[in-house]
């Protein structure tokens, strides 16, 4: 926007045309190929504005080309006017884009969306209390709340099923794990996680005992195994967890700086945190579009999904030495 | 219907949620699958209404799951009470079913769609001269119209390119077939082919001398040969042309009873008609959606389909023998 300059800019409608890049999904980094897309949508109006833009469209961040839009959270400056912003379809921004290499091209936007008041929500949690160290914690999660286009099947319905399921799993064994497993549905993620914050304030001084913390929020593909939010000395660690977990092919253990969304601000406090690492070829096909429905999720990658969080969350709430922080 | 009976069926709003099959459409039987499933759309208004249903919907004709409508042509019958008909995504066609499974479902229906009036449009057609018996024609074709959802270039703008591009390469090989190949792009076929017709009956005279017809209206992917509407006797003719296209895997010479809806007049009328076969496991994806736009097309396989449509052509407009009819 710098190199377009105010001039170019000012009273016109911008359209951010990047596009998602479906080949770092197809080798397993969909995660960070959404986050180097996101940044229009999320960004787009306030960066525009500042420069005298109306109005941003924002090419849909995802695969699939269905002429579905692709939406999600924009963010506003108070600093800055507000100006609306609207997602369009890949399909639409190339003939937008298409039409604006002939000439001057005029668009007239009727955007519906509201943001309505906050309402008091929260956060589901059950505890299966630890034998030895019921106030040593691992939790299991995903959240609740999901985007409003479509039901939020595997954004994140199936994190939340994977949670339940595991700790269902560990009882169904009749397993009794020395520290306590903590099923959480976050409320909240998709308007910035304030389910997740309120839940570190007020567990403030537990969290040194929070061994770890595990989220689901790529959807609900074959796992290949956890992006893991930890020191690097606590790799050695968890070889042994990863080699249990290779038998089904979701042994990956890869090392991240960010984590899930609703796992930050343990993180912050200095929480080991695992966030599942799905297959997400079609993942970001669906996710925030009106097609995230049940029908997307298969049964059996559900299952093997809560099999390695179960796996994952039994070896860090029962090893005799608890991981690393 | 019959077997529910006008007391099930009277007042109420019916689902039709038959499925598409994606697995014959993978088998290379697409249209086939399509004739399947269209029928409830094509025919369920008027036997609803038979039994007195109130209204229909019925679940999109095609694959895909992006929650996308499929439409298209539905038919009414002047004397049975002409109900309204909407299509359903597959998602919301189970979704109501799951819930009219569970007990009674109401359902306030919004339908948008109006009919407009008639009007004058045309047939598009070039000739490319026979230099022995111009007299003597071979027909390449797509439709020129599409449904109104999307852009219509699967359907079939890709097959008007097709055709065109045929022509075009006899020429830019300067070769002089020994009759006529023309070019139609035929006008109307998703309201019940009016061009095609019209052509038929203003031709009627000419249509002994038409050696054969050929259209594609099934997408653009790599084409597997030919649905061929010809004489059991015809086949050995066509030998050597399979063999030619087998190299560019275009090889299938699959006889069918029916053929495209456009040449449907001709074949009538006892010409040969060829229909591009195409490899569909995709088509019925985009068909009759938003979503059938230019992106779709992918050029390397449209091209694919330009040369086994131009060797058919040129095989039945230079060959000593015309095809036997």
């Amino acid at each position: 926007l710098e190199a377009l300059g105010r001039k170019q800019i000012a009273g016109k409608i911008l359209l951010f045309n990047n596009r998602f890049d479906q080949r770092m999904a197809a080798q397993g980094l969909g995660g960070e190929a959404y986050e180097q897309a996101v940044v229009f949508r999320s960004r787009g109006a306030i960066d525009a504005s500042y420069f005298g833009a109306v109005a941003v469209l924002v090419r849909s961040v995802g695969g699939g080309g269905y002429r579905l839009p692709h939406t999600g959270i924009t963010a506003y400056d108070p600093a800055i006017p507000k100006i609306p912003a609207g997602a369009v379809t890949a399909e639409d921004a190339d003939l937008i884009a298409g039409l604006a290499a002939r000439g001057k091209v005029q668009a007239r936007l009727v955007l519906t969306p509201q943001s309505l008041p906050e309402t008091t929500s929260y956060n589901v949690v059950a505890d299966l209390k630890g034998t030895e160290h019921p106030e040593q914690v691992v939790i299991v999660s995903g959240h609740l709340d999901s985007w409003d286009l479509g039901t939020g099947a595997l954004d994140d319905a199936a994190g939340v099923a994977m949670a339940m399921a595991a700790v269902e799993l560990v009882r169904r064994l009749d397993l009794r794990p020395r520290r306590t497993i903590r099923v959480v549905a976050w409320m909240g993620e998709e308007c910035g996680s304030p389910g997740a914050w309120a839940y570190a304030k007020q567990h403030e001084g537990e969290l040194a005992h929070h061994v770890a913390a595990i989220e689901s929020d790529l959807g609900a593909g074959h796992p290949v195994g956890f992006k893991a939010k930890i020191k690097d000395k606590a790799m050695a660690w968890l070889s042994p967890v990863s080699a249990i977990l290779d038998a089904q092919g979701a042994g990956g253990i890869r090392p991240v700086d960010g984590t899930e969304a609703d796992l930050t601000p343990l993180a912050y406090a200095g929480v080991p945190a695992f966030g599942l690492w799905q297959d997400s070829r079609t993942y970001f096909n669906f996710h925030h579009t009106a097609a995230d429905t049940i029908d997307k999720i298969v049964p059996a990658e559900l299952a093997e999904n809560a099999a390695a969080m179960v796996v994952m969350a039994y070896a860090l709430a029962n090893a005799t030495e608890p991981l690393l922080r």
